[in-house]
């Protein structure tokens, strides 16, 4: 089924920049791009179905590789009563916090996990969205995480865009294994990552590496049983405060390492070298109004590629809109709208390790784009909120149309 | 026409509040409210028709009180080359800033105003919003804002929401008058406003009262002219500095001050004493990283009204949710999330003049109203992008769904 693309803009992405072609066309064959270039040069040869985009800009489908999309209830109470003057001793007394999560998703089973989680990620994929990554992390006993994990395989089965699967158990200490941190780390990586991933649950392994969850020494361990296991890692890092998780992750060549307001150069370096993909979270950033900006000049300088994500969680960016965190990313980082791009579309297909066929438009790769509503790319970052994306094609299909 | 709304939950937001009412009904016949509350109990009678709102959050229709939605072009080229850090220079040579707004509006014809009006009104219009102010003001010639303004009107023709138009022709002093902003002034208000208004394209005048665009003594002759002209005033005032605008503004009975970053104790009290609204406007402020916060606590103790809406224009705020606004309100501005749904609704409603028939649900009341796929009211100001809104009600007219 040979597809031709009609009428259009097209920002490649290529190496991070729009390499904008306007008066474009695109030949795409069942899922893949077969040639890309100006209207009226396409290669010959029969062409089934032709679709006039109407001058549409067409991008990568964005990619969010950072996303805590599964999981019970929401905080928008805690929201309330925190804006209404509650303490945090207060809200935890009230049941708030993490736990709060925790117990609504333990309490939850896998179809009302499967139904909110569905509308969220209709969310993001009528916003552009073709990839997605879902981590574990709100179950933190071995069969809560195994339904978390279970559920997103399940979205993955039933929803036309690509999920991703991390197992986060080491995201929080569970209320059972008080005081015995470092016991909780045994039991994941002798007997809970080891059979979550015979089951082909697991595609990476993250730890929220902070004084508040799981020291570095902690995380290493973590790191070495993925390795065992031949799982990539990532890591939450540097989020709140300077334990050089980032270049403890570089040094086991993760995938990449998140959040990052408090990073310092020497990890940067690290990054830089074992090619581990900063990933910028402004939506967490935005949500607990921090002030501590990620060190955005260094990365440049270090040309760390910075990937940006919606962090989609309860707690802290219940965020529905990558669109939106772009936006997020230029005016509370400062990052350019091309550079923004880049961050949900190649970059963000390094930090999921994808990017031999994703995150960029060439002939060769996945078929999968987005066709907006607006004359210049800066646009996709300018606009707060609204719907631009006129038509989502998910490997070579339509799956959503304004 | 009798059509009973069954199986929701309603916040009336009368006084404010989400008066919440589970297991809820309302009654309405054509465009107007009869009865609402516990389901099972409403008054006997025919009903022509029953829509089953399957367990959704009734609020009133959204009310986004203050806006520049019709214009030329975009500046998404300036955001971006801002970001790649041109100086304002630069950018002014290049054409930028208000002015490179007001050359594309001029240009415009009246057809493409309306074109791109309509997407971001329908933006507007998903996300709940059922009564909406324009404002001219990109236009600063006699015939390029009455051009603003008739746009305005067809618009309203031609839409199933509630426009408002204000004239704006005081938003920046046009080149043609340079240096000669009295007579800029003296030209609205013995030729222009009193023509406009013989037109009946004027619901309000409006000016903005800042160093860098008129001063309090030439407002105030406008706010005499339009005084004159029985026409509501309202005013851009105190978001780079104290002026005293808003003070200014509250003896002329001004419907609404807006902005407010740098208002006073004094001003909040002529507020308060005339019945003028705050309006907060936190898109610019977020677009415009300003560190300045309006004085939330002295509006609350003095009781004076607090709207929240999009302001949105492409140069500070290209806004197209004001929910995303609600969201900002709380998380900027630490408003409550019962602050900012009032802040939209009834409080908006006032800064309008409208709140004898909207901004509220209540029997006699206009049955406009939106049905949201949430639990709680709080949830509107939590989720940051996505679309909440299930049904859109304009007048007993179903004028959205998702
Ligand atoms: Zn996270
Ligand atoms: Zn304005």
């Amino acid at each position: 089924m040979r597809t031709l693309w009609r009428h259009c803009q097209i920002a490649t992405m290529v190496d991070g920049q729009y390499n904008l072609i306007t008066g474009a066309a695109m030949l795409t064959d069942g899922s893949q791009i077969v040639w890309l270039g100006k209207e009226g040069t396409q290669p010959e040869g029969a062409v089934n179905d032709e679709v006039d985009l109407q001058g549409n800009l067409v991008t990568p489908g964005l990619i969010d590789c950072h996303s805590h999309s599964v999981f019970g209830g929401n905080r928008s109470q805690e929201f309330e009563m925190r804006l209404n003057g509650a303490s945090y001793a207060e809200i935890a007394a009230a049941g708030g916090g993490i736990i709060s999560t925790v117990n609504a998703t333990r309490r939850a089973d896998q179809q009302q996990l499967l139904t909110s989680a569905r509308k969220r990620i209709d969310a993001l994929r009528k916003d552009g969205v073709t990839a997605l990554e879902i981590k574990s992390g709100y179950g933190l006993s071995f069969a809560d995480e195994r339904k978390m994990l279970q559920v997103i395989r399940m979205l993955a089965d039933e929803m036309p865009l690509a999920l991703f699967s991390t197992c986060l158990a080491a995201h929080a200490l569970p209320a059972e294994y008080q005081h015995r941190a470092d016991e909780y780390i045994d039991d994941i990586c002798q007997r809970w990552l080891p059979d979550l991933h015979a089951e082909g649950l697991v595609d990476a392994v993250d730890a929220f590496c902070e004084h508040l969850a799981f020291s570095p020494e902690q995380v290493e361990r973590l790191f070495r049983t993925a390795q065992q296991l031949g799982l990539p890692v990532k890591l939450h890092a540097e989020q709140l405060s300077l334990l050089h998780g980032a270049g403890l992750a570089a040094r086991y060549n993760a995938l990449s390492a998140d959040h990052l307001e408090y990073l310092c150069e020497e990890d940067i370096a690290l990054m830089a070298q074992h090619g581990t993909t900063a990933v910028l979270l402004p939506g967490a950033f935005y949500f607990l109004r921090e002030q501590q900006q990620p060190p955005v000049a260094l990365l440049r300088q270090y040309r760390v590629p910075i990937a940006i994500s919606s962090d989609l969680n309860p707690g802290t960016s219940p965020v529905l809109s990558l669109r939106l965190m772009m936006n997020m990313a230029c005016t509370l980082f400062r990052l350019t709208p091309e550079e923004a791009l880049a961050g949900v579309t190649c970059h963000a297909a390094r930090a999921l390790g994808i990017s031999a066929h994703c995150g960029t438009l060439q002939a060769g790769k996945e078929a999968s784009f987005v066709a907006w509503d607006v004359e210049h790319p800066a646009e996709l970052s300018y606009w707060l909120g609204g719907t631009l994306s006129k038509r989502v094609i998910y490997k070579g299909e339509e799956v959503w149309h304004d």
